[in-house]
């Protein structure tokens, strides 16, 4: 049976080693980094997703993340920090443990911009999307 | 005096309506959505980026990204979500009041990937990199 490979990482049955650990979280270098100093910051426990994610957890998630965020402007001074989650395979997540990648940014890298350029959304339809989740957010308050 | 653009949303002295408002955060429509249902939630406090954010401020941010994704899911039935904070131009943060990007996808949208090939990385860079990331946990911690 496959095991979760962050999983795996978190139990410390990995040859991962972790570059943060604490009782809730870990953070580690991903497989193919983007840039040096590109880590991802999971939660010990599986969860799936952004959506799969309980209150406490992310407290503890987000507490992680500006710890490390810290530590990578201290470490290596970048001119910028990205944080990103992905969540769902057309968000492009590929492992199916939530995870945060921090990635350090620099004037000169060859990461270039990470938005498209906006296309042209069609009279109505984003008025129209933004509608619908202040309806859901009414729904879910 | 040019005031903060964001600090006018908080403050209801803009023209764009948000999506969602608490005591602590507001959601709205970027001005340039790149899809429908694309979203910032921003702290009422003008927080500037990511190192400038204190722990409650952060878990007040994080209680209304879960929020709102979970308004986005419902609402728009998404194939995923991308979550993007960008501190820094060189990140391309163009707003100095920090916020927090929800970006729903779809699996035929022209968002694309948004990492880029994978560099190669001089042997060493990585791990080197990370060193010096846990060297600094460790006089932060």
């Amino acid at each position: 049976m496959d095991e979760c490979p962050f999983c795996l990482i978190a139990a410390g049955r990995s040859e991962t080693e972790p570059v943060y650990a604490d009782d809730h979280t870990v953070s580690f270098v991903p497989l193919r980094p983007a840039a040096p100093g590109h880590l991802l910051v999971i939660p010990r426990t599986h969860v799936a997703d952004l959506w799969d994610l309980d209150g406490e957890t992310s407290h503890h998630l987000t507490d992680s993340v500006l710890r490390v965020a810290h530590a990578v402007r201290r470490a290596l001074r970048p001119d910028g920090l990205n944080v990103i989650n992905s969540s769902g395979r057309a968000a492009s997540q590929t492992v199916f443990h939530l995870h945060v990648h921090l990635v350090p940014r620099w004037e000169d890298d060859d990461f270039g911009d990470i938005w498209p350029r906006s296309p042209d959304h069609p009279a109505g339809t984003i008025a129209h999307a933004a509608e619908r989740v202040r309806a859901a957010l009414r729904s879910i308050t």
